[in-house]
């Protein structure tokens, strides 16, 4: 098979790969039927996270199964199938307790961008939908694997409820479907922190009520302007630096949450000052396995399309290509085909 | 009027003081009935917050209104009230979503270690008794102000629910305290952290079921042990130190609460960390303004008892003998009577 392998930061290669196994009775081997490239993706592309040998990349995914493992019951070859970018076997007591994605058997997905790919945890993991899906809805299921169960994740850990106000820090693919999410939930006012065009526009597509422009202490002086001089309900941390998860917390009203999702580098939290803030704070790796039925029957029902995310398609072959359109701001996120 | 004052660490006396006198329309003036002293007061009495300038020690107090400014009319001369360490107008934005410890009137009370008191923002701070208590209910009322509130509202921020199991960090007054809410508000399990015989021994009286006494790694190892492996679902951190916060924090389980109400002393909290914890975590002063009116019933019902974390009972001139005390930790917590 063939897929992507990083080298070193900025050099994404498409290469000839050993074709996947089944290695142990849980796995199961689907052909992609799309993938794409995720804003974590560029922490090791841009360095900021090092690359110490070449390895796959990838984690983001839905296809077809090909094959599964002798204790797989819950999908079979030939169904459509979407999964989490962090396996699960849904049952140990963090799944029941509806963190999948702190499975006591975690796997994080890491070789997606690839024309086959082996899922661990196969019969936790895989959603199949009852029947093929038409090609105009792999997008949006695709960004269910991720982004768009980031999205919701940060809303849900920043509770939002029907007539709040939520502020979406980071207008990434995960902060956009962050907008989705707080809609969807009843926010009545959302307010996003961005400035980009491209991304102002879909955030008010999706359900955007204000845009801020500002950042750091006049960017939080704006939120606080809209929000009654007190500050939000809740608030969506989805970029993962110490600017974002400040820009965050004093954003917050006293007894409002932040709800963070962008994997935080180098952020460390003053405890006196999270103390006299009363905010409540709750972030982590999405468990999307648990909303993807919700969210499957949302898509279909066309209630959301987080799919429009994707502004740049190409074909598998041209992964580096997708990677250096995001670096370069140039696409919010990208489409591959394999 | 006489009361404490604190000159330097170790140095606490008991002086002549000009009389409290109404200065904004707002206050009240209360006579003393009880009041005590706070394991805060033992960060500046310890040199671990400067002591810049003699200064009047105290927040916790229970009295009879002597007086009350122009504008306040929900308690008048003559009534038993009690209220909380920090003043709120129990209107505003912050204090009708329940934070009134974040009002944005408010003011700390500072000055209740003597004979009489000058309460700010009287109308919302202070909530009057049916008739005079008898005496027996004073120590239980007057640990309303301050301790049980904090005890109350972290085991609310650290979300315990019936059934529950909830771990408590610290076996001061306020951890005792945590102990009685957590009990309250239906945790099935309550683990205590402690090494000091008599406070475990109390623990247990207010419903602890279980004692760790190891601490650090060995102490979460052995919270582990008593939950499935998983850690708790709520933790109370009543302590404020970084060690507290660590134990706190890796003792819950993903997606369990850590409530912390000990102002944290160089506490920062690592972002990745808790991101990959899925913890959340909420703490700042306790909202005791809006507890009062349900614990002042549950004491009265006797229900609850928190006047027994006063070991020590004092006359008010005897103050500085009742910090000694609280600091050699011959005594969990000091009443002083005018």
């Amino acid at each position: 098979m063939r897929g992507a392998v990083i080298h070193a930061p900025g050099d994404v290669r498409f290469e000839e790969l050993d074709d996947p196994k089944i290695i142990h009775p849980t796995d199961a081997i689907i052909r992609t039927a799309v993938t794409c490239v995720c804003g974590t993706d560029l922490w090791p592309y841009r360095g900021a996270e090092p690359v110490d040998q070449p390895h796959p990349m990838g984690h983001e995914y839905v296809g077809i199964v090909e094959e599964v493992g002798s204790e797989v019951t819950s999908v079979k070859p030939g169904q459509f199938v979407i999964g989490s970018f962090a396996t699960s076997d849904n049952t140990c007591a963090n799944c029941r307790a509806g963190y999948q994605s702190n499975c006591v058997r975690r796997e994080f997905m890491s070789t997606c961008q690839a024309d086959h790919v082996r899922i661990p945890n196969a019969q936790g993991t895989l959603v199949a939908t009852d029947e093929h899906p038409a090609e105009q809805f792999w997008p949006s299921l695709l960004a269910l694997s991720d982004v768009m169960g980031t999205g919701w994740w940060a809303a849900k850990a920043a509770e939002v409820k029907p007539g709040s106000t939520a502020v979406v820090v980071g207008d990434g693919a995960v902060g956009l479907c962050g907008v989705i999410a707080a809609k969807e939930l009843g926010a009545e006012r959302i307010i996003v922190m961005s400035r980009h065009e491209s991304r102002q526009k879909l955030a008010l597509e999706f359900g955007a009520t204000d845009i801020v422009t500002e950042r750091g202490e006049e960017g939080i002086a704006r939120v606080k302007d809209l929000t009654g001089g007190v500050g939000a309900d809740s608030v969506l941390e989805c970029v993962g630096t110490p600017e974002a998860m400040q820009q965050s917390l004093r954003s917050t009203r006293p007894g409002g949450n932040v709800g963070f999702v962008g994997v935080p580098h180098d952020v460390a939290i003053d405890g006196q000052e999270l103390f006299f803030s009363h905010v409540g704070l709750r972030g982590g790796p999405a468990p999307v396995r648990g909303y993807l039925p919700d969210l499957i029957q949302r898509v279909f029902e066309g209630r959301i399309n987080p799919g429009k995310v994707f502004d740049l398609t190409l074909p598998l072959e041209q992964v580096a290509e997708g990677y250096k359109a995001m670096d370069e701001r140039r696409a919010i996120k990208t489409l591959l085909k394999p």
